[in-house]
């Protein structure tokens, strides 16, 4: 076995091209396209603008939108749908203002590109305080510094060309976002020599990998109940396609983490439902619990994936494969890559016992039978929408119980489920919601989100009804921060509540929908999916003691850390 | 002349306190309240819980706000009318949406505490990867070292009294925001040992105090044409008193930058107006440049206070002490506090010759004849406003020719103007009018918004219906960034157009109005003036092409740069 043409560089990327009489500017625009980037989000303001214009008479579409943290969460999502995302915006006031959409993004591996005009360099002359200045001129390149896993500040012509290069490569390679400053003097500036992209392939250690691999292999072969838990990576590695053909080839039933949720189709017959731990179907963790062979693939260790630190999985039995490591049982191979290990793996075909898969999975819609005049409950929302998704959805699902039930939901098609579930920052579903739609127009997007997330960052439907996109946002009130409430009461968890279903008179768009019973739900669903003419809102009153399954399990093993 | 007791530090806090028996939680809480605050801004979320209880049951108010963002602008604001504000978050998701509201409080020296919760020391062995994570438990520490003055993490009990009094001192002393971090299981722990508090004075240089007095002194008394520029560190000093007691004795006119708006009440009869170098009145500027001795207290020389560099002051000719530096002419004095050089120079009297102010000073209001049919334009609102101010009126400004024109309002008593004037974040106003009704409750709030800015931070308007509030929030609306326009024209700068006046329907509270004419905003404006039972939201819609002469002649200096 040998493995061929390893490379953890993204392998659409090789562009070729000539550089002469490109600016700096130019040259980033063309670059963001190499990487698939067709649409920027942002704010203009007045270090930013002349690149801003720049980027109007490019093939790039510029996405306004009403806050800079709202265009980072739509960036973030756009990157997790077509592999990568970018943000432009104005020095601090913009950019200080993107901060906690970046930490998402790093935390949760989405390749987002930030971009930032700066003061000119010859206007720094002495230090002077410029408007948006902070404590020095570096100040907000420090700060990205800690939240990107690369960064330049393209002050110096003859490196520029080459600095973008290493910055979007950093980018694609680690799936994490990066940082790119450019002083409004130096948007227009032609370096001085031609330049030619060389891509810098990463290969992984062959001995390694094909000591791996053969481990690996034997290990599986040996097993008698194997099982695959597929993790958040394999949709930002592109490496969904080889996880099914590796579960179909082999017969071994593959499961998902809740970060990982949707990167493999969840009406796959080898596709067995979420784990989570103590927190998930209890079929489920005792499937994977029992296995003499589990195989993580891209799988982050987080607590809430780990169902709060119940998850059960003996490292002696275990096959865990990510970007950043590959450990068999205690030891560790260096130098490997997962692409590498997973196409060396497939290719060695290991043969296990084949194992039956002991219970129903949640391949099939669950059975509802509409109580019509039942107040609605989050439990009995989430089986009325799960009849309704289809190939083509989208479902985004905010922090709280609109991620908790939505774990429930059966997904089709693959990667089509998006929520920040390691980070857990509220408000990300709108603008995620945005960035999308705008990254697939094809598909319907279906927001879940609660109260307390929507106050934050709800207003960005303005630029959904500004785009003319047509979301069904299902918002969950129970007049608070619900899932706070179960973790440690007070009156701080209150919030003041909206008639939101008043937005779209605001908004110019989209129709409001007010719910309590489950005859009322349906009856906005079913209106919401026909209505192709804007964004509807369906507000649906939910009890204050309303929570799902998950969150009852998952407060009470939090409220004893809080 | 001997200058007595020397020190910078806030004369008020002195407490004795006995904390045996106090917990790190509880002696924070205690020590707030030593520096006169009395409500904390912010969003609770579980790494914090334990901490807001805490709050929530002691005499300190937590007011929730809808975003952490927002808490930031209402606590900055907070700050500036109190002297100190404080904003209580949850890790990174919380604190890192803060960064850009307290990097405007350390560029315009607001004294903000950022007091953030974190995960408990005993959650972090083995570097789990627990949810709101970035990339390590540093980071966000890390990041806001870079936007505050000090900082601690509360880890260690032995120190924690210590290190409490250590950052709040830095906050009082360089009145700029510190950052205070508790993991969330040290928030109960009580310190072994007991503790008191000990101001550590920091005097001045009784040497270099006493010769800078008396070169200042001679300077002043030899000159024919003295002039006084108050700048924004006499309000962050709070030596308002000290100004005017100083410029009453010597008869010297006392001008403001558009910073230190405010800060001398504008209807002084020795306040000219402000100095805006080319961008101001002619009169003023004029007034200013021709002086032989220029006192410049507590000023800051940044872009927009220097009318973009139009200013044209001789330092040959200048006394220029703030909180960092005192320079005479063309040398400088170290270590000398901005209070005892100003106490030390108003016990020295100098005796200038009087100097005639040889134009109408702005502080009677400009005559405004109503044309009832005519458009309204931005020039003639604030006319029309400046007709009602009094001395209970605050004024928030936000940013573009919200400030611009509102630089020609005659403001009353003192400190009731508040704008980031030199940090420029769009957004600050409607978050911080809260927090400024919050420290002065008896105050009547006008709030000056652009669209752009409205349409970022405006849902806060709940929380200020949930509060009761009854502030007048003029919205002037040419549908887009208007200063950006005149600066870089270009589609991005359009914005999807709202309905504003709707938001009292979703809010379920306030009133709005649409207005297009002077007739209607007369109308308007005394509704809104004799409406106290929520805010009033005047929709003002405005020409395109509309702008302040302030802002026309900004743009032609500005757009030079873009």
């Amino acid at each position: 076995m040998k493995p061929t043409s390893p490379s953890t560089v993204d392998r659409r990327v090789l562009p070729d091209r000539a550089t002469a009489g490109l600016s700096i500017g130019g040259y980033l625009i063309e670059r963001l396209q190499d990487y698939g980037i067709g649409h920027v989000f942002g704010i203009p303001g007045d270090y930013v603008l002349s690149f801003y214009s720049m980027l109007e008479h490019s093939p790039v579409d510029v996405v306004g939108c009403t806050r800079e943290d709202c265009a980072g969460f739509a960036a973030d999502a756009y990157a997790r749908v077509t592999g990568m995302g970018a943000v432009c915006v104005t020095y601090c006031v913009g950019g200080l203002s993107l901060c906690n959409s970046i930490a998402g993004a790093y935390a949760e591996k989405s390749p987002v590109v930030v971009i930032s005009g700066s003061p000119g360099l010859q206007e720094r002359h002495n230090n002077p305080l410029l408007h948006h200045k902070v404590r020095d001129f570096r100040t907000q390149y420090d700060v990205f510094e800690k939240l990107c896993v690369a960064g330049t500040e393209l002050n110096d012509a003859n490196i520029a060309y080459s600095e973008i290069d290493r910055v979007l490569d950093a980018a694609a390679r680690f799936k994490r976002p990066v940082y790119i400053e450019i002083p409004r003097d130096m948007v227009s500036v032609v370096p001085p020599y031609p330049h030619r992209y060389l891509q810098l392939p990463v290969p992984s250690d062959l001995h390694a990998l094909e000591e791996a691999v053969e481990e690996a292999r034997r290990l599986i072969a040996e097993s008698k109940k194997p099982v695959i838990v597929a993790g958040v990576e394999i949709q930002r590695f592109q490496l969904e396609d080889l996880v099914v053909q590796f579960a179909e080839q082999t017969r071994i039933p593959m499961t998902s983490t809740l970060l990982g949720k949707s990167v493999i189709r969840e009406t796959h017959p080898l596709h067995v439902g979420l784990y989570e731990g103590a927190l998930g179907r209890e079929e489920v963790t005792n499937f994977v619990e029992e296995s003499d062979c589990v195989i993580l693939l891209g799988t982050f260790m987080t607590d809430l994936n780990l169902g709060v630190y119940t998850a059960n999985l003996d490292p002696a039995r275990c096959i865990y494969a990510t970007s950043e490591q590959l450990r068999i049982r205690y030891h560790h191979y260096h130098d490997v890559s997962l692409r590498d290990f997973m196409e060396s793996l497939v290719a060695a075909r290991p043969a296990p016992t084949s194992r039956t898969i002991p219970f129903e999975t949640a391949s099939e819609p669950a059975n509802y039978q509409l109580e019509a005049d039942a107040p609605i409950t989050i439990t009995r929302l989430m089986r009325r929408l799960n009849r309704d998704l289809t190939d083509e959805t989208i479902v985004v699902a905010d922090i709280g119980d609109s991620l908790f039930a939505a774990s429930e939901l059966v997904i089709h098609g693959h990667s089509e489920f998006l929520s920040p579930a390691y980070y857990t920052s509220m408000g990300f579903s709108i603008p995620a919601a945005l960035g999308a739609q705008i990254a697939r127009p094809d598909s319907r997007l279906v927001v879940l989100v609660g109260d307390g997330a929507f106050q934050m960052t709800g207003t960005e439907l303005s630029t959904i009804v500004r785009r003319e996109f047509d979301p069904i946002v299902i918002l969950m009130d129970n007049r608070g921060y619900g899932t706070e409430r179960f973790l440690h009461p007070g009156d701080f968890n209150e919030i003041h509540p909206w008639y939101y279903h008043a937005l779209p008179e605001v908004f110019g768009g989209g129709k409001g929908y007010e719910v309590r019973t489950e005859g009322d739900f349906d009856d906005a669903l079913q209106k919401a999916w026909q209505d192709r003419s804007g964004f509807s809102l369906i507000h649906v009153h939910l009890s204050v003691e309303d929570k799902s399954v998950s969150l009852d399990r998952l407060a009470k093993r939090l409220s004893q850390r809080v």
